[in-house]
């Protein structure tokens, strides 16, 4: 048994800190999502990068898996113990280290929450700007390459990592990157390291950029007769390099959920939300330039503000959408797809879904980043038919969009769920990344069985 | 020999286009910078993928060297042939494949040069924004993850390949990224390649990401009394969110140059010269915001133009700098120095290299992008004892950016000029890159000797 004899060396290093206990394990045996509880073997809460490098290094000894935790909000399966093993919990590794202003970076430790970090810069007239939605550790939001509403202005983990301290299969320590803005030197292993999922390296310390905070924001909201219109004026937009800041679809699903939640009575119809960042007279002229535009694609109803009261009240409806969609169906879980398209293909790979979920056995409002061609369908589940029926659905959505170029992800991850179509999606580049895997972790001890297939 | 039994293979694939010619020979063993010329053994040039997919399998087979060549642009030696073997010649492979407006993408051929996409682009309301001064290939852009001028607004390589084809070094062909805005599907392949300089692939195709050609366009020009105050102003303005597309700085040797080559008086201290793209009303706001901020840091002579002549005429001296500068040492020629270091250090680094410079025994005017921390000292050599300066001139720099966090080189790549520094400045991470360089290639035909070195 490996795995024991692991466990019975990690024990002096840690003390206490490696738990056993029957609510630890249940703690990191669950998944926000549809999968079942698997926990691991033990709990390993390190406090210094010596202490994880040392972990894994013992671990590397015994053969025994290592999975990384951050706050558990991955959804496809990230962070399950399926092979057994120790689950690394980064929460004790949660400081923020060190904020440089003039490079508008800051030093991070993995177990830092974005909204813990934008706390900590509130008055440094920065702020870090991806935003996936979930308070999510930030050590987890590079592991998977998270973005959300906001990468359509600032990019996703993949542009916001700057630099990173990794400890790699063999207990080594490596630091990639770091405060200048570029380099031409050598491969870029923070890139390669970003969206690994912890099969690579586990991330010990990240030196992410910093955004000056919008001197003034402007929210939009507008209603279109089909999410063709609404794409189409996107695009228009995009073309005319006006910045958007966050660019959101709701489809007419969501905003039924939306009224019935609410007491609202919104056209259910689908609309548009949007924000731009810039100085006042900026946001003002974006605003409009995007009103005008949607207007000769259809738009009604378009409004728009800068003050703050009006502009979460204009956004209400995206920001409490997928919790009126939960409650719209009490007893059901979620299942929520992930696709992303090129923008040409979004309008029909949004339409197609509408149709087949319409056709199906179950429900599933749609929301999504429509300036990255990304969406989510909040497919609603409540027995094992319901589930098989969204796998379904989730199937024949992420096939559609390999055929025309997209990706089954676009912000989740694979973790498992997605590990069947990495073949369809990659071809022959999915070998090189088991080749890049073998070549990292020949003793396959990091998080096995996630992103990559080994054979042997 | 497996040189000429490679080159025996390949004769009958390529016929004439295997090429042995004296002439051919030559102007594959030149640099624009100090190095010998290094002749490699042939030159190839493939028309399509599946030849260059060939050439390398049969190079693999008889364990022949196989460097690729755009259009011999590079300042560190990356395309010579120091262990001999083939040149893979792209200037064949030079199409735009499709351009998908929608998507804001082009698919190019690498030996499309930047300047001939943008001519293909002109008309469509699009362009690719990576201006690294020369006409290079795509590919050799791509292979270096160059930058230039552009980079503080619009970023590099690294940020504008959206995807890739590659051959690999046994002769498969993969596709990395694709049109999608982004992807969580596994590990980034794309950003593992861009830079590789050749190293680990070949690439066939790129997947470029463009941007709206702006509404609006405005130059401004400013004099500093010092190279600290030219960045404060910068710095205050981009954590004012201020969106400046081109940021260069000239130090006063670069103007004294200047003023002898055209003619003109202008005041020999340091200056800056900006570019911002947007809307009309934007880039007046934008002009005049920088103009108060650098009042405050003792800016003089400021000046701005949105109407394209003047905007010529505001940028001269940028334009013209680096032939200012050679034609004012004839019988002169340059070695480049390429450090990059976090911004809060540039003021100090471009003051240590001009101190390093006044007290050595050559002239070595400096221009840079004063927005990502780059410079380059264009180090003037005539003689053997010149050239020995430079270099110990640049070792200075290196060590120094090192020595704070930076890099040895932003843009240029590593090459041979730079691989002596890559252990210092990547530890235990240049042993990872070996490592990947092995799983990828191991016969180390591809490009050998650069970027990493491997042992056995």
């Amino acid at each position: 048994m490996t795995i024991p004899a692991a466990l019975a060396a990690l024990a002096p290093l840690l003390g206490e800190r490696l738990s056993r206990s029957k609510s630890d394990l249940d703690l990191h045996s669950r998944s926000e999502t549809h999968y079942a509880p698997v926990p691991p073997d033990a709990a390993a809460y390190p406090e210094t990068t010596e202490e994880v490098a040392a972990i894994v290094a013992i671990c590397a000894e015994h053969s025994c898996p290592v999975i990384g935790w951050g706050t558990g909000t991955a959804l496809e399966g990230h962070a399950l113990a399926f092979n057994g093993g120790v689950t690394v919990d980064f929460s004790r590794m949660d400081a923020v280290l060190e904020v440089q202003p003039e490079n508008m970076i800051a030093r991070v430790q993995p177990g830092v929450t974005r909204e813990a970090l934008n706390l900590h810069l509130r008055d440094t007239g920065l702020f870090f700007p991806v935003d996936p939605g979930a308070n999510a550790s930030l050590g987890g939001m590079a592991a998977t390459r998270a973005s959300g509403t906001t990468a359509v202005r600032y990019g996703t983990m993949k542009d916001n990592v700057a630099g990173l301290e990794v400890v790699l299969a063999d207990g080594r320590v490596i630091r990639t990157g770091g405060a200048s803005k570029k380099s031409s030197a050598g491969y870029d292993l923070t890139a390669l390291m970003v969206g690994s999922e912890g099969t690579l390296g586990l991330m010990t310390e990240l030196t992410l950029r910093l955004q000056g905070q919008p001197e003034a924001i402007s929210a939009a909201i507008c209603a279109f007769p089909s999410m063709q219109d609404a794409v189409a004026a996107v695009t228009d937009t995009m073309q005319m390099g006006v910045p958007m800041s966050r660019i959101e679809f709701l489809d007419a699903a969501t905003v039924r959920a939306f009224n019935a939640y609410a007491g609202e009575t919104m056209p259910e119809v689908p609309h548009l939300m949007l924000e731009f960042h810039g100085s006042a007279s900026q946001v003002a002229e974006q605003a409009e330039t995007f009103g005008d535009i949607a207007a000769d694609h259809g738009g009604k109803g378009f409004r728009w503000s800068s003050k703050p009261e009006d502009r979460t009240a204009l956004w209400a409806m995206r920001h409490n959408g997928y919790y009126a969609i939960l409650q719209s169906k009490p007893g059901h879980r979620a299942l929520v797809t992930d696709i992303c398209v090129p923008m040409s293909e979004l309008a029909s790979a949004v339409d197609a879904a509408q149709r087949d979920i319409a056709a199906s056995s179950i429900t599933g409002p749609i929301l999504g980043h429509v300036g990255d061609g990304n969406f989510h369908a909040i497919l609603m589940v409540a027995t094992d038919a319901d589930l098989s029926e969204a796998h379904r659905l989730s199937d024949q959505m992420v096939r559609r969009a390999l055929a025309v170029g997209g990706t089954a992800t676009g912000e989740h991850g694979v973790g498992v769920g997605k590990l069947d179509y990495m073949a369809a999606e990659h071809g022959a580049g999915w070998d090189v990344m088991g080749e890049i895997k073998r070549a990292l972790d020949p003793k396959n001890i990091l998080n096995p069985g996630k992103v990559v297939r080994l054979n042997g």
